[in-house]
């Protein structure tokens, strides 16, 4: 796409920071998000202090149960020093998203120009539990008949691979290379949980959880927290000669539980807020060359393939297969698909980089600002990008949020 | 205040509805918000389908630890048979409150002109835990000293008594007749938990709980829900005649924890709330006829009286008794300030009519609503209310959120 065709954009990123991601013992979630909001504000090419901060949106999910607190806002008035209004969003593991999209609102309605999100997940402290508890964002009938999430996105991927391969061997290779890929580009992202590579036989053999999924299909328990600060895009160039604006906010939201949905090897809410996001933003999925995809299990990536439009429904896995093996050893691993390549989760994803399910919407926000302005250190990506998506799902698609994020103006 | 000033709104609440509150064992958090959204729905003169609706805005504070629910997004989609864009917002008791001033800033962002804003909580069926988890919505240090919400407040109101009153017993009186005018007014509100009378001595008389506190200074534990369908003011008049607009929507953010606090005997909060709020109306306290105060102890109701400069720091206490005194055997007992007279929570409060504590901040614009369009049946305010605002606390103070409500435009 030719950089000068004029989108208007809802917003503009002009500083973004994060914590490493991974088992932190010992730090506290205030901890974490101080962290990741200090290296957020101390990112900002022309400076920005603490009292330029208008507004807060936060993100989190099992904070509550985790942590034993609540009313974040009262929390974050102290650590900010500041009496701004502070709004908490819950929407599980897209939970940063979705303080992502009330923040772009909030600018959109004039009320603010400079907004902090930020989103932050502490689960080590509970890991006897969270298994459990990671299931307030299913239907309470799965979790009463005894449902964990592996076993949710496993009957998703059983029927993925019942409809569309027959049961091929390479469907099943195509599911473990999503892993291997994510694993590659995590290696040297400094933030990462996981800076290991495997190969598609060690996935393929690695310790199953709920058949067909096996653990290294799954993203792991993580604490991590990550900050971005936005503002309106008027006002952006005060701030940096290189803020990348957010030309597409987008949420849908489907039902809780996989059994009433329309279907088990697609994701609804994907299709409406990724359909709505290209609509807002005037550009189509062959624009887009850096996709930041929320990969909970392998089968999540695929499905997002497919639901995207960016490969035909059930075709996915042969694309996929085709695209890892031509890409192997590369620094990263494209999709490809005609005369288009895409990048996805060039940091590693949830899978590599680690999930602190409420941070991940953020985090995914501050993957494509850095890899968009080139500072993404070891981890970045050659070409350089002008046009990224983030994609955050709540539960197994009770929420998507979509953002699509710009170079340039 | 003449009506013909001009006042530009923000939105308007065209519907609105509830369920009672209180007790209700046999109900679940989505049925009460069902019960609540449907109410509110056949609210709406000139019709209004689900399928209008294009955002939702939902609060609420325990849900997680006390209905392992989480996701509420997901859940409403199915609830409500649409893909729509969800937000669930957390502020501790001013989830609510949380909620609409959210949604006001959704309106005002054009990006939707007909949304949905709910909010509920069902406490008893963890009736045995649940002092223990409202303190999340304290300082970890608080709880970890052994505070208890009513302790708290009670270190509040123990210092307003020392600073202003010197142990006068009128000033225990005052605070004791701010529980008998409560209960007074919620004898006839038929969606009220308690519709019964005390005198002042049997309030002073009462059980303590956390000395001064005494069991009818507080607020109860109760299950319930309340929702409103908010509109752009442009298009207010298609859904019905009397529309009462949001002039004023803001949100002020204090530190958790007591210790750390200016004051004991004052709400930070409040203070910039109401200031925001009044200035962004373009009104004084004396253009308000009715308020709806965060009355989680009577103390609350006493700092309000203060804190929005109705009445002058200290002087509440005397105030308070001169107007109870004068007042008694009315209808409504009103606050008196020099030619003013101010009703303050016609139905009851939250001491009365109930705390289901993420539900309040919708319950304050619910009893606004019907009390200015003359709907309020068996404890309608005899005068006309042109001019209404909601207060909602959370925790101690760690967020205020005030909405000032107008009739005719």
């Amino acid at each position: 796409m030719s950089k000068s065709v004029p989108i208007k954009p809802s917003s503009a990123i002009v500083g973004a920071g994060r914590t490493r991601f991974g088992e932190l013992w010992y730090e506290n979630p205030e901890k974490l998000l101080f962290e990741a909001g200090l290296s957020c504000l101390e990112s900002v090419d022309k400076g920005l202090g603490r009292k330029d901060i208008e507004a807060c949106f936060f993100g989190s999910f099992l904070y509550q149960v985790t942590n034993k607190m609540g009313l974040i806002p009262g929390y974050m008035a102290k650590e900010l020093g500041l009496n701004i209004p502070i709004t908490m969003t819950e929407a599980a593991c897209a939970s940063g998203g979705s303080a992502l999209y009330n923040a772009c609102m909030a600018i959109d309605s004039g009320r603010h120009d400079v907004v902090l999100v930020g989103a932050f997940e502490k689960m080590t402290d509970r890991s006897d539990k969270i298994m459990d508890d990671l299931m307030f964002a299913a239907g309470s009938n799965e979790f009463n008949t005894g449902f964990s999430f592996p076993g949710l996105y496993a009957t998703m991927m059983s029927r993925y691979i019942y409809d569309y391969s027959g049961g091929e061997v390479e469907c099943d290779e195509s599911l473990a290379m999503i892993s291997c890929k994510n694993h590659h580009h995590a290696v040297n992202n400094k933030y990462a949980q996981f800076k290991r590579e495997f190969s598609v036989e060690q996935v393929m053999k690695s310790t199953p959880v709920a058949d067909p999924i096996r653990i290294l299909h799954c993203s792991p328990i993580s604490d991590g927290a990550a900050a971005l600060i936005i503002t309106s895009p008027e006002r952006a160039k005060e701030f940096t000669d290189t803020p990348i604006y957010i030309v597409a906010s987008q949420q849908a939201t489907d039902h809780v539980s996989l059994y009433t949905r329309d279907s088990l090897t697609s994701v609804k809410a994907t299709k409406l807020a990724m359909n709505a996001a290209l609509q807002q933003a005037k550009l189509k999925m062959e624009h887009v060359q850096m996709a930041e995809v929320h990969d909970c299990f392998t089968i999540e990536e695929m499905m997002f393939l497919e639901d995207s439009g960016y490969y035909k429904t059930g075709e996915g896995w042969r694309k996929v297969h085709e695209s890892y093996e031509s890409g192997e050893g590369s620094k990263h691993i494209p999709y490809l698909n005609e005369n288009h390549e895409l990048i996805v989760n060039p940091g590693g994803g949830l899978k590599a980089d680690g999930h602190p399910v409420g941070a991940t919407g953020i985090r995914q926000a501050h993957e494509c600002f850095i890899q968009m302005r080139g500072e993404a250190g070891g981890h970045q990506v050659e070409e350089a990008i002008d046009t990224a998506l983030a994609h955050n799902i709540g539960g197994t698609g009770g929420v998507c949020n979509v953002h699509i994020l710009r170079r340039g103006n």
